[in-house]
C-alpha cells in the first residue's frame, strides 16, 4: 500500500530540517548526528562546558597533571634561582636540589608550607609568594568546577531499548516505556513523540506529531509507559512493519520533566528507527503489590516483552 | 446509596495508576508507596543526590569519619616509609612513632603544617605531597557539598493534619489549611487538589480533579484556606463520611510556589485518606489583628478546628 | 456619590484576605503587616536564611565573632593541657601563656600553622588537629554563604514616591513611574496592579484589578510609566481624590522580570495608598537625547512631577 | 510609494519608545544605546555584577592588584611595629626589613605559613591572626567570584552580519540566520522579530512585529535561518530598498532558548538596520552530508551569499 501522509504542520520537523539522510537524525543517546566545522580555532567560552561535562576519571587526571606541571614549572625557576636561596645546605647533589626544588614547591602550592624548607631572600621569596597565590586560586577554580560538575542538572531517564507496536484498546498502539532512574523526585512530565518518514517522491524527511494518550503525568513514581494510540486519523494508520522499515521511520522521543530535588528542569531525548520498533509484543509489568501494599517496580525489567498469543 | 463518578479524564490520575492497592498511594509528608528494585549496584549519580539530601548528623559523622580514615591511611603508609624520614629522633616506641605519623598526617591534609615534624627524602615527600593535594581536593568538594546542601530548595509548607468536610457558603465544602513556617516570601502559589476512590466493580481507582473556589494565589502572607466547594457536580456530591471510608478515599493534594528570596520554584505534596477527613468540625481563624493594626498569625493554631453547631 | 465596585472576581484579592486593618496590606518595601507567632523556638531550617539576607555589617561581625569565640574556647582548651606540649618554654606567666595558646589557635584555625608553636602528645596534637578541621570547614560554610549572598536574585527595581492621576489621551489615567537601578539587562517585565477599597457597608476590603494601557514589555531599557487609564468601565471610573482617602484605598503592584545577566526570574512589589496618590499632577520626562544621539535616562528624576496647567 | 504601516498593537514596541533618535536603538551585540546619569554615586549592589561581568584579564588583574596592595599595607604595619617582633635578628637594613615584612604578609595571607618568619608578642600575633582571617574570607570571595563567572549563562548565539531580502516560496523573504557556536544544547529555541519605522507625519518610530514561518524550534541542532514571508498582509509588503533605508528601519531580534547543559535560560538580541540589509542576494547553504552520512555543518559560513540569478 501507498504510505499516506497527514499534512505536515510547518512546525512538526522539530527543527530537524527535511533533507533525506544516510543516518538517523537522533542517536538512543539524544545526541544529533551533526559535525561542526569552520569553528575558532581558540574557543575560551567551551572550558567551562568541557571542565564540567568530561568523564570523572579524565578529570582528575587533569587536575593531577595540572599539579604536576605547576609544580615541576616552578620548581625548575627555584633551582635556577639556586637552592642556597631556601635555607638548604650547600655543596648538595642537583637531583637532591631538584627534588627539593620540587618538593618546596608543593608544599608552597598546597599552602602546606611545613617550613624545613623556605625561602630567603627577593627572588625566591616573590616567586614563591606568587606560587602561593596562584595555588589558592587554582584550588578556588577547582572548588567552582566541583560543585558545578555535582549540580548541573542530569536526567537519569532510562527508555526501553524497542518501541512495539501492540494490541491497546480496540486496536494498536505505539509504544515505549521510561523510567526514572535517580532516586530524585520527578513532576510534571512531558513528552513529545514526533515520527519522521522518507517521502520516495521527493526524497525528503516529512514529520508528523504522535497525538498520544496522555502527553504529561503530574507525579512519576515509577515507570510510565507512553502510547500513541493508532486510530484512523494517526499517521501511522494502516502501515505495515514494512512500510516503516522502507520509509525508513524514525521515532524522535523528547521528554521534559521537573526535578524537585535540585529545583531543575530536565530534558531527555532518544529516538527509535524503523528496526527498533517491535510487532506483536507487548510489554510485561515492570510493578506489583508486595505483601505489605508497597508497590514493587522492578527495574531491571524495563525491556522485558512478551508475544501477543 | 451508590457512589457516583463523574467521568475520568485521561489526566485525573496525575500519573499514579488505577490499581487498587492496600496503602495510600502518597503518604503524609509527599513521598510514593513505591520501593525500587532491580537498580544497578553501583549508582555513582546517586551519590551526590545522597550526600545533599541526608541528614545533617550523618553527614558531619560521615566528614569525621572520611577525615579519621584518610588520617590512618596516610599514617600507617608514612609508618611504613619510616619515621626517620620526618625529623624525628629516632629509637621511640611504636605507639609515639604511630601518634607522630597521624598527627603530621593531620597536619598535611588540613595543610596547616606546622613544620614541626617535616618529610625528608623522596618517598616521604612525595606522599605528603600527594596527602595536601588530596586535602585540598576533599576540602574544595565539601565546599561544594555544604553550599550544596544550604541552597537547594526547600519547602516548608505544612499542612493542617485533618481536612475538613465543612458549611461553605450555602452548602458544604472540602478545605484544608496550609502555612509558610520559613521567612521566605512565596509568591505565585498553585493548588490541586484530585480525589482517589476506589470503584468496587472494577476494583480499580478512579481519579477526579476537585475544581476550587481558588486554585492560586499572588501573595501568600500567611494561611491559606484551600477549599472545593461540594456543589452539586462535584465528584464529592451526595457521599456522606460512610461513603468515603468504604470508597478509600484518598484526597491527594499538589502545591507550588515561587520562592523570591531564592528565585527558585518549590513544590509540596501530601495527601489525606478518608480517614483524615473530619466532618462536622470548622477550623478556628489563625489570625486577629493586634492593637497596632499588625496581623497576628498563631501558626501553632494550624490544626485548630470546632464542632460546628 | 457612592463608591462603586466592579463585581469582584474571586483571584483579585491576590490572597491578602478581604479583613479590613488599621494598615496598609503592603509596606513600600513589599513586606507584608504581618507577625507571625507560634513557631517552634528553634528553627534550624531559617539559618541559612537569616545569614543570606542580614545585612553585611551583621554578617561580617558574626563571622569575626564566630572566629574569635572558636578561638578564644580552643585556647582556653590548650591552657587546660598545659603550654608546655606546645614547645614553648616553661615558667611563664599566665597572660602570657594565655597569648600564645589563643594565637596557636589562631594560627591552627586558619590553618597557617607557622610552627613556632607546635603541639607535642596526644591531646596537644589532637585538639589541634580537630580545630584545623573545623577551621577548614567553617571556611567551606563561609564560601557557601558569601557566594549564596551575592548570587541571590536582588531586584533593584525603584517606584516613584508617588502615584499619580493625571490626564492621559482624552481621559485620565492612574500611574506610576520605575527604574531598574542596576546594570543587569531586565527583560519580559510583566506588571500587575490593584486597588483595595473599603466597602463602608461590610466593613470588608473588596480588591479589583486595574486593567493597564500596557501589562508587559520585552525590554526594559531605562524607565517604564505603568498607566490604567481611567475608562468609564475602570473601578476607579468617578472616583475624587476625597472618595480615594475615604475608603482608605491600596494600590497593590506586583512586578516581575527576567535578569538575563543571571538567568533568574526577579520579583517587587510595592503599593499606594490613598495618601502617596498625587493629583493634578504629571511626571517630567526623564529621558532625553543627547547631541551623539544617545537616549540620556536621569535617575534621580524618577520623582520629578509638574503641576498640569 | 507611501509608506504603510499596519495599525500598530500597543505590544509592538517592545518597550523601546516611540521617540525618533539619531542611532539605532539596539547595537549589533543587543546593547541598548541608554546613557544613565543621576544615579548614587556609591552602588555597592553593582560590585557583584561588575566583578562577575568583567572581562578575565581586568578580573585578574584586580585579583593580583588586591592582593600586592593588602600585602603592602599588612607588611608597613609590620613595619612599624617592629621586625625584632617577628624572630628575626636585629641590625638589619629597612630594605631587608621591608622584605621580611612583605613576604612574611604574603606568606600570612595566603596562609602558607613556612614559620622562618613568625610573630612574637601581641600586636604582630594579632595582626598577623586578623591578615590570616582576611586572607581566608578574600579567598572564599574569590572562589565564589571565579564559580559566578563561569556558571553565568552566556548564550554564544551568532547572527549572520547582513539579514536578505530574498526569494522565498512564490514571493520574497526577509531572513537571517544564527547558529550556536557553543557546544551547549540548546532547546525550544524561540524568536521575536519586529521592525520599527520612521513615521516622517509624526516624526516618530512605529513598530510592527513580523509572523515568522516558524517562530519556535524544538531542537537546534545547527543552524537556523528564521524567515518572515512577505505577503501582502507583511508591514513590508511594497517596501523597497529605497524605502526601508528613508524609513530608517531597524529589524529587532529576541532571540531564546533553554540550555539542557545548565538547566538556564537563555537570551540574544540583536538588530539590523536597513543598511545591513542586503536584497537579491541568498545565502549559501551551511550543512552538506559527509560520506559517513553525518551532516557537516561549516561555522564559518554563516555570512556567506550569493545573488540572485
Amino acid at each position: 500500500m501507498a504510505l499516506r501522509f497527514r499534512r505536515t504542520q510547518v512546525n512538526d520537523d522539530l527543527g530537524l530540517g527535511i533533507k533525506a539522510s544516510a543516518r538517523r537524525s537522533l542517536n538512543k543517546d539524544g545526541s544529533f548526528n551533526v559535525r561542526r566545522v569552520g569553528l575558532p580555532r581558540f574557543r575560551g567560552y567551551e572550558l567551562y562546558h568541557h571542565l564540567i561535562t568530561m568523564g570523572w576519571p579524565s578529570f582528575l587526571a587533569l587536575l593531577f597533571l595540572g599539579f604536576m606541571v605547576t609544580n615541576a614549572l616552578f620548581a625548575s625557576l627555584y633551582l635556577g634561582i639556586g637552592m642556597e636561596h631556601f635555607t638548604r645546605p650547600g655543596g648538595m647533589a642537583l637531583a637532591e636540589r631538584a627534588m627539593d626544588a620540587f618538593f618546596f614547591s608543593a608544599q608552597t602550592l598546597t599552602t602546606v608550607g611545613y617550613g624545613h624548607i623556605s625561602p630567603n631572600g627577593f627572588p625566591a621569596s616573590a616567586l614563591s609568594a606568587l606560587e602561593s597565590l596562584l595555588g589558592l586560586l587554582s584550588f578556588a577554580l577547582a572548588t567552582g568546577l566541583l560543585y558545578g560538575r555535582f549540580s548541573r542538572p542530569q536526567a537519569c531517564l532510562r527508555f526501553s531499548c524497542q518501541a512495539l507496536v501492540a494490541p491497546y484498546r480496540e486496536g494498536l498502539g505505539f509504544m515505549f516505556r521510561t523510567v526514572n532512574m535517580r532516586s530524585n523526585q520527578l513532576i510534571e512530565a512531558a513528552v513529545n513523540v514526533t515520527v519522521s518518514l522518507l517521502d520516495p517522491a521527493t526524497n525528503t524527511r516529512r514529520y508528523a506529531a504522535l497525538p498520544l494518550e496522555r502527553a504529561t503525568i503530574h507525579l512519576f513514581p515509577s515507570s510510565w509507559t507512553v502510547v500513541h494510540p493508532i486510530y484512523a486519523d494517526s499517521p501511522l494508520a494502516g502501515l505495515t512493519e514494512a512500510d516503516l522499515l522502507q520509509a525508513k521511520a524514525e521515532f524522535i522521543v523528547l521528554m521534559k520533566a521537573f526535578d524537585d530535588t535540585f529545583s531543575q528542569t530536565i530534558y531527555a531525548r532518544t529516538s527509535y528507527t524503523a528496526e527498533e520498533v517491535l510487532w506483536g509484543h507487548r510489554f510485561r509489568p515492570m510493578s506489583a503489590p508486595d505483601p505489605d501494599g508497597l508497590t514493587v517496580v522492578d527495574m531491571a525489567a524495563l525491556d522485558a516483552v512478551e508475544p501477543v498469543s
